[in-house]
């Protein structure tokens, strides 16, 4: 069910790579890091333990699909992934390129800036999405059997 | 194989809470945050993109047990996920009991301090191990069908 106030229940102004009936990948718009993007759950769900294991194996292979789709077409020095929901509690995941000359490597996006940085260009919205889409098969309802 | 100079390929001074052929489990010492864990995958592996299916579902089984154990025993408000290896390319997972009070929330553990904190007690490391092996069933070679 949405939870009242909850951004991520309610979107606006999302670029959406990805989705099927559970999750969606989403273009974060951040000039320091091309390529960055998020995984978030459609449902109002606050951890990954509160999923069934299916459905936590099912996001995962999203986010590992993300994952591997972003490595093809942009060769990173490092992914990073995080899901903390500190802020806005409603699971979502971070999937983010890393360059050793990125602003903040080797610290996390979080940390302090290490650099000015001049980050290259994101994957076209549609060579990604056809990428996510290749790895996981056609969007559907999880099945827990994905292969990533 | 084992990297020369990987820290995590040899480790020192670790304190292990649990452990199977794949991967381990260990308590973090950080005064700020009592029960923060980290998974470490055994084999010297960067990304999680890099594992077979069956193994990146088993670490992330690890992961999830790990943080199903801190939550019933330390009720935090949120649990943060983050899988960095900028500085240590050696795949691990950072597992994170975090409470409004802390001395970053809602930042994470990597971004600005926010205040002073005074963290309570970690759970007793036999406790946290009786609780992981009891959700993950006993220490084995990863099947892909561990329950979370």
């Amino acid at each position: 069910m949405p939870a009242a106030s909850c951004p991520l229940c309610t979107p606006q102004d999302e670029t959406l790579i990805w989705q099927d009936e559970s999750c969606r990948v989403i273009q974060v718009d951040d000039p320091d890091y091309p390529g960055f993007c998020r995984v978030i759950w459609h449902d109002h769900v606050t951890e990954m333990s509160d999923l069934p294991s299916l459905e936590q194996q099912h996001l995962m292979s999203v986010v590992l699909a993300t994952e591997r789709a972003l490595r093809a077409l942009m060769k990173p020095d490092k992914i990073n992934l995080a899901s903390f929901g500190n802020q806005v509690p409603h699971l979502h995941w971070h999937v983010i390129p890393r360059y050793r000359e990125d602003a903040h490597f080797p610290e996390s996006i979080w940390g302090r800036r290490q650099r000015e940085s001049s980050p290259g260009q994101a994957p076209e919205r549609e060579i990604l999405a056809h990428w996510i889409t290749s790895i996981l098969g056609h969007p559907g309802k999880p099945t827990g059997g994905t292969v990533v």
